[in-house]
């Protein structure tokens, strides 16, 4: 077994022991400010200051372990994801990250070696926002308190939680930008009526104006490159079988890695929507809910992770993030770059969210590489 | 104003004041075997007694009023419609075919005149279901105690609960039969998934399959003289903005009066669904709940009741029933017609249900023409 197969087979083990720490009893659930949390946080704890870290807890539970640099007053790298947890959950969606960062400073420190630059590795205590549903209050807390000038880089990984890598048979792939997102409510109004006495042409069927909206969101989607769009709900009223709908409201989740593009996609969809209606005589009501810009990676650091993933043979691969992370939290305040490891079938926020310990062993070492070759050089530091 | 207008003001009176009798003080809710409706069958009875008519009460809470004929041993014309009504509902759906019968053989006792027929005037207890959720109830237990003998006719009015007579400027229409009706539950399931990281071709998003499914639904009844086809419930799971639906349920109600076209629509429906859910790796399920077929109205009656709507210088206007009737129940048991009057919007089940004296006073003018018209011929009688 290589000395990256044994740190791998630790991390697997650290992940399965943070999993056991929960707020119920027959699934993996640990909120922001639980005791499952408060445990989780005391091992990792443990197992930084083991891989010879100094470690602090801020005042809202995010856990900071810090490895120094070879020499006093130098810059800081800074590691991160979150420890935190979805109810019912996988048990490598946040911990991984930690843990492969983790690992890779427990090897330096058996090597007894030191960096141009100090390493944190940082386990946020609430992305999920599954207690106060407010994700991100843990990473949002802590950009407030860095010392600007002695941060300039951030490097995280995570689990893709997405189908791709496995699809291109890849273990790794960089990431070249946090999708930005519009979350929009879209209501069609036309008349509610007897199923069985008005004919066809005399109807003004919300639901049909819907369901062609549906197929209209899934087609830009499936023409504009890198685009998802997405209706999740649909709530039809009055909902009786034998009722034509008179009212349906939508959600739509549109996302793009170029802020631009969602724009533009957003635009002709509402566009759509008034089309779709007017040829129906059914109203319809565009509320945009919330909108996320996208968050683009740094191009220098993500080259260095791209350059890492090649040296050790790997084909390269280059993914937007649909989902949201810490790190678009920490792209506020300094450069930010991203892993991505292959997970089973895509599957994510799901007891059966799965990664193979050979994925996590090639992980360490680009993770191992990109530090090697973010020494050598000297642009950041 | 002439005696058929004198009439209608008593009809509309009556409904009034029916539409007075109920379990809410802010609606009109009469279900069956309520106080409110042992009220309405009391009035009911008093006005049948002054229009000449001897009453009873069977069991179930069926109001039967009957005028005798010229002569003893005759056969029996039966008139019907419903007294319960649906929850907050409309004066007019169900009464007002009473109400017309009942002005109809007031205006036969204050000339006088006997027919070669004896008239019924029925109310029936529970069409609506209301109490139950079993329609039909008093119809059926009626249709148990008939003497088959006595009895070769029966003639029923209602309110169109369908928007057809008012968009083709018509007081009334005949109906050519109550149609057939198939009730199925139809589900789609694919995969539920990341709405941020699942790109758009690694897609099995069920609600896109029920979108397509909606809109094929649509075509068909467009294009299928006669059909309506509508989808009123959709369920979607998991049902969460931010994730691809899983699993999609439908409601799917089919009616037709040719049975024959009914099942196949039927046919080329789930055929539709297979396909859709084939392309899209998405698996269906099609279960059909309930099925009834279609209840022609008699040839020969309904052409008596076509002529006197044209003697009386009507357009002739022959039109199915999308909604149920008590009609079809008496239909297993003797000959049934149908005469439906214009009401506003289409609109039933509703406190706004409206129809107009106006064409209350036609409806009694053709009643009586056609009383005249089936007087006058043999076959029947």
């Amino acid at each position: 077994m290589t000395s990256e197969e044994t740190s791998a087979r630790t991390v697997m083990e650290w992940c399965d022991i943070l999993g056991s720490y929960s707020e119920e009893p027959d699934c993996l659930t640990r909120p922001f400010a639980s005791e499952a949390m408060r445990q989780a946080n005391e091992v990792v704890a443990k197992w930084m200051r083991d891989a010879g870290m100094t470690v602090q807890r801020d005042a809202i539970g995010n856990l900071i372990g810090r490895y120094e640099a070879r020499s006093a007053g130098a810059k800081t790298l800074l590691f991160g994801s979150h420890l935190d947890s979805v109810r019912d959950a996988g048990k490598y969606d946040g911990p991984l990250g930690v843990m492969i960062a983790l690992a890779c400073v427990e090897r330096l420190y058996q090597r007894q070696e030191r960096l141009p630059f100090a390493i944190e590795v940082l386990g946020f205590a609430d992305e999920e926002g599954l207690r106060y549903h407010s994700a991100y209050l843990g990473s949002r807390a802590m950009t407030g308190t860095f010392d600007l000038e002695a941060l300039q880089l951030t490097d995280a990984e995570g689990i893709e939680q997405g189908p791709v890598l496995e699809a291109r048979n890849l273990p790794v792939a960089v990431v070249s930008a946090i999708a930005g997102q519009s979350r929009i409510s879209v209501r069609f109004t036309g008349e509610a009526n007897h199923a069985g006495t008005v004919p066809m042409p005399l109807r003004h069927d919300a639901l049909c104006a819907a369901a062609e909206f549906v197929l209209a969101v899934e087609a830009l989607g499936s023409s504009t490159a890198g685009l998802v769009a997405t209706v999740g709900q649909v709530s039809v009223q009055p909902g009786a079988s034998n009722v034509i709908p008179g009212q349906v409201t939508l959600s739509l989740d549109v996302r793009h890695q170029d802020d631009m593009v969602r724009e533009q996609a957003c635009r002709q969809l509402e566009e759509r929507a008034r089309e779709i209606g007017q040829a129906r005589g059914v109203s319809y009501n565009w509320q945009v809910l919330q909108e996320h810009h996208a968050v683009p990676c740094a191009p220098h650091l993500t080259q260095l992770l791209a350059q890492a993933i090649e040296k050790l043979g790997y084909s390269l691969l280059s993914l937007p993030s649909g989902a949201g992370h810490d790190a678009a939290v920490v792209a506020e305040l300094t450069d930010i770059a991203m892993l991505f490891v292959r997970c089973r079938g895509g599957i994510s926020h799901n007891p059966a969210e799965s990664v193979t310990q050979e994925d996590v062993a090639i992980a360490i070492q680009v993770v191992e590489r990109f530090l090697q070759l973010l020494s050598e050089e000297g642009g950041y530091l």
